[in-house]
């Protein structure tokens, strides 16, 4: 007498978690230092300063009654006004503090605005590889999940694939920009047809096609990458946002969803984002987090140690012999894996305590994460391991 | 192209954060010293001063990286240890940090016990009056949520009603000590007839009967009054538990569920709730929150205020000539509506700035709750509009 979808996913879990837990229990034998975990998106950059010097001001200097209390469920105003103010300033983009949601971070922004979606018989499309909660997540709010596969070894986005997997039910297309697991970023010149095909096919479909804008990465970009921001190129686009990775906060759970004005039926949607949410358990989120955010919507993260990293492995990869796409943000790195045998590739590794996410779960078979935001001697002591691994493979080809 | 149930749940929204919110609106027309709402239950003491120290030590002596990183989603082990020692020490329950789940809270705890429980056909019964938000968590997770109506003017938890409510597909009944609305305990004296009344049900219908106690009061009572860690009578009982009212935390999102060893399928059960909670975002609670709460387990909330407000209320009224139970826990009082229109009532009442709830949405039309964490002085403003809208209610039978 329990319902058989939850036990499933309780007992199932997500695979990058599992390796993490793993990664966590081998540590307690082995020591951490020998663990080389580039499992999960934990970010081995400390917040920036300013945020911890936020913190100790708060507390010291708010009435506790106020710092702790209940805000709105929608987020507290200056915390939406910090939000707003800072996107206006970097695009131009004319968000109102009524249009911001503010959530416990991406994964609750992106079920909120999953269930509030869910029209009866709605599909939602995944654009493979993509993050592999969105299937629990799309499935528990009852939209059926499509996925176009990832059938270019470059993996970029391919408007013509897209179209090709639309259906009269699709409400909505998610896009994870920069991407994980790829590390790639999508480019305007790339993103301009997407949009206007999706414009195209909510016509021919006769209502809008939502764009659902994953975007914890945003600020996480290297050599000048510039991330569009979708809204200003489509917009039907619904933004979901997370300070997890951009100010490494993610065991605090602080985030926001942006619905713009000029979206269809935006009002509607806000609301039926503010009730899933509700219906999920959402009060508020957490306050002292949305009193930081109020103060440091606009502190950027420090990228030097993630992009030396994302270098010597994508330069020390490449040379190995290793196919892979140059990542330009996030912290990811999606490898292919050599030989005929992912499987045996990846137990290998981890039988040497490196642990790599297989690709499967992000609808990439053959593949694998990495994830670099880790200390630097973990990438430089993965190298060799990696080196022998792909000889290996090749060696039995 | 949305759906439906989330855009209602949006636009209708609680009744009681409505009035909250149109309380802060009043307040920033009028000043807040002369809006007298008894609307929410947002604590008005402070934290414990431990908590504040915590806070501030955590912050200043923690690597951020460690502090603020991803927890496992079922809760940092120091916190569920440390919850547990002190459930252990009042309650020699034999809780296992196993048998707990981290949560962002009430909210979210209830929610993920709902979807956990929700096999096909399920039905859950609420005793009224009862907390409104059971509703569309219960319905949303998708079970069928049925009442035990308040017939007695009392309000006393009846074995016999709740027998009578009881189906074959009722896989739950909830349970809230102390009691929101009514801020009456219920005591052992009562629950263990209740239990074994459970019990033979369970036996009778093949399957058990969880008893889901949401007890976010459970340390809010005044008097020596003792609530009964409901596991020890009942051993198929799933604790839902908050810091939001005990610690006046509730803007922080921080609580847990507790699932016996004793309780039939207990670990397929702890197991579908973590899946829930992963369908519904969950990833973990706040790093910082779980981190204090492994300090501040033990540390017991300053109720003398509240105390002192429950008194001067309850003697008050009952001067008056309200009827009202006494109450014994949380911070509230329910109070039976004199004359013969309600909403006429609390229409006065809103039209002097005095934000009483309407019992109906507590499935126990013709009351108000208020909420007494307020200011004593809230209290003392309100007593004399409170005399004059009884004459007139009164007067005009």
């Amino acid at each position: 007498m329990f319902n058989e979808n939850a036990y499933l996913l309780g007992a199932q879990r997500s695979c990058i978690r599992e390796l993490f837990e793993y990664g966590r229990q081998r540590a307690a034998v082995v020591g951490a230092e020998n663990v080389l975990d580039f499992s999960l998106g934990n970010p081995s950059q400390p917040c920036p300063q300013e945020v911890t010097e936020a913190i100790a001001d708060i507390v010291a200097n708010t009435d506790p009654v106020a710092l702790h209390g209940y805000t709105p469920a929608i987020g507290a105003l200056e915390t939406r006004q910090a939000i707003a103010d800072d996107l206006n300033e970097r695009y131009d983009a004319g968000v109102d503090p009524a249009d911001l949601f503010i959530t416990c971070g991406a994964a609750p922004s992106l079920t909120a605005v999953f269930k509030a979606l869910a029209a009866p018989g709605a599909e939602i499309l995944a654009i493979a590889p993509f993050f592999p909660e969105y299937r629990p997540f799309a499935e528990t709010a009852g939209l059926k999940f499509n996925i176009v596969p990832a059938t270019s070894h470059k993996l970029k986005l391919s408007t013509l694939l897209v179209e090709q997997h639309l259906t009269p039910k699709t409400v909505a297309v998610i896009i994870n920009n920069p991407n994980n697991p790829t590390g790639m970023v999508t480019k305007e010149k790339l993103l301009r047809p997407f949009a206007d095909m999706l414009r195209r096919k909510s016509a021919e479909y006769g209502h809008p096609i939502y764009l659902i804008s994953d975007e914890p990465y945003r600020e996480l970009v290297y050599e000048d990458e510039v991330v569009p921001f979708l809204p200003k190129l489509y917009e039907n686009t619904i933004v979901c946002y997370s300070y997890s990775k951009s100010l490494s906060l993610p065991g605090e759970r602080i985030g926001y969803v942006y619905v713009p004005q000029a979206a269809t039926d935006s009002r509607a949607i806000y609301t039926a984002i503010a009730g899933a949410a509700r219906s999920m358990g959402h009060v508020c989120a957490p306050s002292l987090w949305q009193k930081v955010i109020a103060r440091c919507a606009r502190v950027r993260p420090a990228l030097d140690l993630y992009d030396a990293n994302r270098k010597k492995l994508f330069h020390t990869l490449a040379v190995i012999g290793y196919e892979l796409a140059r990542p330009q943000g996030a912290f990811y790195i999606f490898v292919r894996i050599p030989g005929g045998d992912p499987a045996a590739f990846l137990e290998k590794a981890k039988a040497r305590d490196l642990l790599l996410v297989p690709g499967d779960d992000f609808g990439a078979p053959g593949y694998f994460r990495m994830c670099y935001c880790v200390e630097p001697e973990k990438v430089a002591k993965s190298l060799p391991i990696l080196a022998e691994l792909y000889r290996d493979a090749v060696d039995t080809l």
